[in-house]
């Protein structure tokens, strides 16, 4: 019995693509499972009337009572900085719906909106588990066999050997409990895969990650992310700084585009593209949890779909259900009375 | 009248592949231009002579005069450690093949050898421009419009903001003169378009950028590396540190076998392909110059086929013709008196 708060105002596409994102969420999830929207009432309430006339939704009428509405009269923009908006808007859909999960009166909070905004919003609302700085951003990446999880993909730019650690933590229990992925596999993001291969901080990071207690393959290289695969084996976790992983998310979601439209230019036929290459596309993904904060505090992208929200809201129960922040609070404990 | 010196022994096809670049390399230059070719004499003789019979190069061997036999008993091997070999193998075909060079009876050098072991002896047997700590490679990226040069890609992983700035100035001059282009545009890769976004180095060398004298269009995201051009228009030159180059170069040679992949199982034509994505095939492409040392090495692919080699001489050809070796430093004495 899960409820989740929807941030309704946050994304480009928004309240449209939240509401219907909420709705499509309750035609597949357990009956059990409420959504708060938040945001305009009024707003919303009227979005959600519209579209509960569309024939589209007709399945899901009689699941209306498990959506309630939770009052927030800001919003925070994409053009406001995070830090400012974030102490100058506390009545935003933002805040309130996560102050609704300190209060205890919700499970989750899942956002489209401004990606920095919810960072520093849940470290604020939510704090961090202990030994933590910052939370990290772990993005999925297509690759061959099954995708990657790369952290930091972004919340953290300077980041230290320990840090880098704490990545490979982290994001052990998302490939656990989101993925489903046993005994999850580490690689440390290089330029070689000698353990002498990479910069300072990559270098003493190699060093730390051979007695985690993890299961670490050691470095791997950017040619192997679209593989999921070095020559020592599979991984399911690449950890970099989230300057270099910003970098690369960012390219890889540009480069499909480009591929596609040389392709185009010879003639190959953009649906069956498309449809072979949906994996690729960003926007068809669900959300990222934001991982260090005490609870569940969802991001998806700004350009989310309904679908999109949908899946987002489909990870905040995935992570509900396997008790996703408790797994960490112990994993970030382990070995740290042994230093 | 271009003496180029061939490392004939180096890269993972050699010397068939490199003696055939040779000769196909004879075929398009300018007669005045020759060839030496550095490594085991009685090997290279013998595989020219086999080439020569081939009737593909039937059209070359009047032109046998242009080509020269340089002695070097010993080989470096990819598996060597650069800085061991360097000074270790005093007779390998790298070492005599920049000796050539620094003793003013060459005036370049092509290898597809081992990249580390090409910068440290290039290092030490041409010495570097007055300021700099190490040289620079320079990779170029296939974009939508015309290719982006990414510099460092590998040479340098810990880099402050200064060197930064002098891989623009490199990069610059490159652009200039082996890519032809005038007033090439400076972008400086960070995770968002404001100067304030980045982690400390390169928020740092943002400003030292403003103010270099150079045509700067401020920071690049990895989204838009693969259109060459960003909000505030194109660019030609990017920046950033050699660990994050190397890790979104090694991704970009990845990425486009994985898409073709997934599109071969929708059944998309192999030829179509590529031929649609040749300039995405790094193994055609030609060699990328080690800026910073004074003389010119040419860096070409390990895997370098024939054409490969030829590419990476033509390369060597512009640079001595264009005098890039003296513009460089040139420009790295700009605003150094100023400081």
């Amino acid at each position: 019995m899960a409820r989740i708060a929807l941030d309704a105002m946050g994304g480009d596409f928004a309240p449209q693509a939240t509401v219907a994102g909420a709705l499509l969420a309750l035609a597949e999830l357990d009956p059990a499972h409420s959504i708060q929207l938040v945001g305009r009432t009024a707003v919303i309430s009227e979005q959600l009337h519209a579209l509960l006339a569309d024939p589209q939704f007709a399945s899901v009428r009689a699941q209306r009572s498990r959506l309630s509405f939770v009052e927030a009269p800001d919003v925070i923009e994409m053009t406001d900085k995070p830090s400012a908006a974030v102490r100058g808007k506390p009545n935003s859909s933002m805040l309130v719906g996560l102050k609704l999960q300190a209060d205890g009166n919700s499970d989750a909070f899942v956002s489209a909106g401004s990606t920095g905004a919810q960072m520093a919003a849940s470290m604020l609302v939510l704090r961090l588990h202990a030994g933590l700085k910052r939370p990290a951003i772990v993005t999925n990446f297509p690759a061959a066999q099954k995708s990657v999880c790369v952290l930091d993909s972004g919340a953290n730019v300077d980041c230290g050997p320990d840090e880098l650690v704490q990545f490979a933590k982290l994001g052990v229990v998302y490939a656990e409990d989101i993925l489903g992925r046993s005994n999850p596999a580490v690689g440390l993001l290089s330029i070689g895969e000698e353990a002498e291969k990479g910069n300072a901080v990559v270098k003493e990071a190699h060093q730390l990650l051979q007695s985690a207690g993890l299961n670490f393959v050691g470095n791997v290289e950017g040619r192997d992310l679209p593989n999921g695969a070095c020559d020592r084996g599979a991984f399911d976790v690449v950890v970099c700084d989230g300057f270099v992983g910003n970098v690369v998310l960012k390219f890889y979601e540009a480069i499909a585009p480009f591929i596609m439209r040389l392709l185009a230019q010879a003639g190959v036929d953009q649906e069956t593209m498309k449809s072979a290459l949906k994996q690729l596309d960003y926007s068809e993904h669900g959300g990222a949890p934001l991982l260090g904060v005490n609870g569940v505090s969802i991001i998806s992208h700004g350009k989310s779909s309904p679908r999109a929200i949908k899946n987002a809201i489909k990870v905040a129960v995935q992570a509900i259900d396997t008790r996703m922040d408790e797994h960490i609070g112990r994993r970030l404990q382990e070995g740290v009375g042994a230093e």
